[in-house]
């Protein structure tokens, strides 16, 4: 099979986690006898302090000729903290959501057994907890109408939903529950908010479709305690942009394993594939970051955006494997000074492979 | 010293909490020589049953005209998962607060050894956290204006703040820095939402006129993770209606003793005292629901809208004392066996006051 692949390395740690990402994708392509091309993007603080725009239309162009996009991380202290500053690295990323259709954030809650005693949760609500948060990407809060009046004393900004973006949201949702354990939980703020109104309105007109799921519906302010309660009940959580933005860092916090999380952003156009952590500036350069999450995101990528399966679950057993040889980065080593460097982490999952 | 109060027990298990609240209140009045009038509203499910109107204009009229309010709490199943219902329990609470103009909802967020245990999040963790968490409560998308266009498929919410909004209530959570710890942790979307801009606009001016407080900028996404991981970072932290109604709810279940958490909501013509939790309608006059939060607010009340310390530190000696003899029940109880009911836990406390 031929892979045609966007790689957007991003800023901080992504350059070093990315590089290792790629080898292990190129491994795979070896062995399994797969022609792969891919070309690298810039996206970004990199790309402002390079040509002026978080992303630039090369990168657009690029991303939009590729069949996935695998992503690293952007952001950078240097722009944080300063409201009136006119270009930011996450114009960026809302500009890569919107132009290439990313309308879906898929992020799997998943627990390492190794890693539980990580979980800020205790151990006993958390193991077992497995499951799916969707969040819509392009819609909302995020994208509407924002502005001031009043001499700039008003501030708005505006929430709006179109019933043709729930349903192709709730469509992924109940997708993805048929494929699981049947439960889809619909998060929402129905007793206030207009848009949660019609939300739950095309929820329920969609769930007879579904018969085999079980629909439940929740409050937001609810799932944020729900998720640190009893987080096993959950398997496929959907909702809106702003409250999935909230609930998924909640929900991936609850694992004890962020730096292995992988996430899928699923467009129109294309599909990106990127760690869920951030760029983690204080680390870059230094070789010391964890490679796993963006390795696991490089196999969601194969599975998702080419239906590899055997490629996807090779990788999971590669880092499976490495983490029981302990073959780890000092943010998860149970033995720090015998951590490895992001590259020999890289290097070991290779070799397995 | 007078003290005129309005009692609005509402739905569910409130009656049942609000009469050892009362109770309470009218036992350290005695002991303490202060004179108590008091009257009843109705407000909630209750006042659509018997009125159509959740916040009927006798019971506005009634907190109009008192000194403080006592809460209890609101909601029945019966008005639940219908998007359609034209009048809901909620709408009352929603009117009450715009036309008390209740403008913060103050949550102090406490441990309690005993219940340590009862606690979601590991013991070392959560151990020692004490903060209090402001949420703005009559502006932001609450309260915006809402609706549908094209034939009802696109919906909408606007949320909108003023600088005189926000200017209320951060001055309100630097005072509170000022009396605690000093340290006022801002929860926004400044890297999104122009709403947003528009507190961190106005913290940063403010900021300087508070020079030994520490003002701290998060992102709500951000803080959703922090309240889990570590709590104890936390002195005061203020943020707009939707995500204070998230984070609050998520800040009050780390503490495992969601059943004790009073509230206090600031009005410009009053304020309002309530337990955090809800009119929980399965308990409802089986008299085994917990008072404690609910006698705990009327501690709240007699300090913050009276003044009245030592009133307000008696209760609470009371309320540590009846746990230290487990004279407390069914939720918090060691002992399911020995566990009281509701007025004899109400009693319990009167006893010892
Ligand atoms: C950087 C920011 C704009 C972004 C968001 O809020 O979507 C981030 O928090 C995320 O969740 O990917
Ligand atoms: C019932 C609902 C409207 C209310 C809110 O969202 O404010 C509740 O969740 C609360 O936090 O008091």
């Amino acid at each position: 099979m031929k892979l045609n692949i966007a790689v957007l390395p991003g800023d901080g740690i992504g350059p070093e986690i990315m590089e290792q990402a790629l080898n292990v994708v190129k491994a795979v392509c070896q062995k399994k006898g797969h022609e792969l091309t891919y070309k690298y993007g810039i996206v970004g603080a990199c790309a402002i302090d390079q040509v002026g725009n978080p992303y630039p239309d090369d990168t657009h162009e690029l991303c939009m000729q590729s069949d996935a996009v695998l992503f690293g991380a952007i952001g950078d202290p240097k722009f944080d903290n300063d409201p009136k500053a006119k270009v930011r690295p996450e114009q960026g990323l809302l500009a890569m959501r919107k132009k290439l259709g990313l309308y879906a954030n898929i992020r799997p809650v998943e627990t390492f057994a190794s890693l539980l005693h990580k979980s800020p949760l205790r151990r006993e609500l958390v193991e077992g907890a497995d499951f799916v948060a969707i969040r819509e990407l392009t819609g909302g809060i995020y994208f509407g109408e924002k502005g001031r009046t009043d001499n700039g004393n008003t501030a708005f900004d505006t929430c709006t939903y179109t019933r043709a973006e729930v349903e192709r949201i709730l469509k992924l949702g109940y997708e993805f529950a048929m494929k699981r354990r049947k439960k889809l939980t619909v998060v929402d703020k129905a007793n206030v908010l207009e848009s949660s109104r019609l939300w739950r309105e095309v929820a329920q007109e969609m769930a007879p479709q579904y018969p085999e799921v079980t629909t439940e519906y929740m409050f937001v302010d609810n799932a944020a305690m729900q998720i640190i309660q009893w987080p096993t009940n959950f398997d496929v959580m959907v909702t809106e942009n702003m409250f999935g933005d909230i609930l998924t860092d909640e929900a991936s916090v609850i694992t004890g394993s962020m730096g292995l999380l992988p996430s899928a952003s699923v467009g129109i156009h294309t599909s990106v594939f990127e760690p869920i952590h951030g760029s983690y500036p204080q680390a870059a350069g230094k070789n010391i970051a964890n490679p796993l999450a963006t390795i696991l995101s490089a196999a969601m990528m194969l599975e998702s955006a080419f239906n590899l399966m055997d490629e996807g679950a090779l990788i999971r057993e590669a880092v499976a494997a490495s983490m029981t040889a302990q073959a780890v980065t000092i943010d998860i080593a149970d033995n720090k000074d015998k951590a490895l460097s992001t590259s020999a982490v890289g290097e070991w999952i290779v070799n397995y492979i």
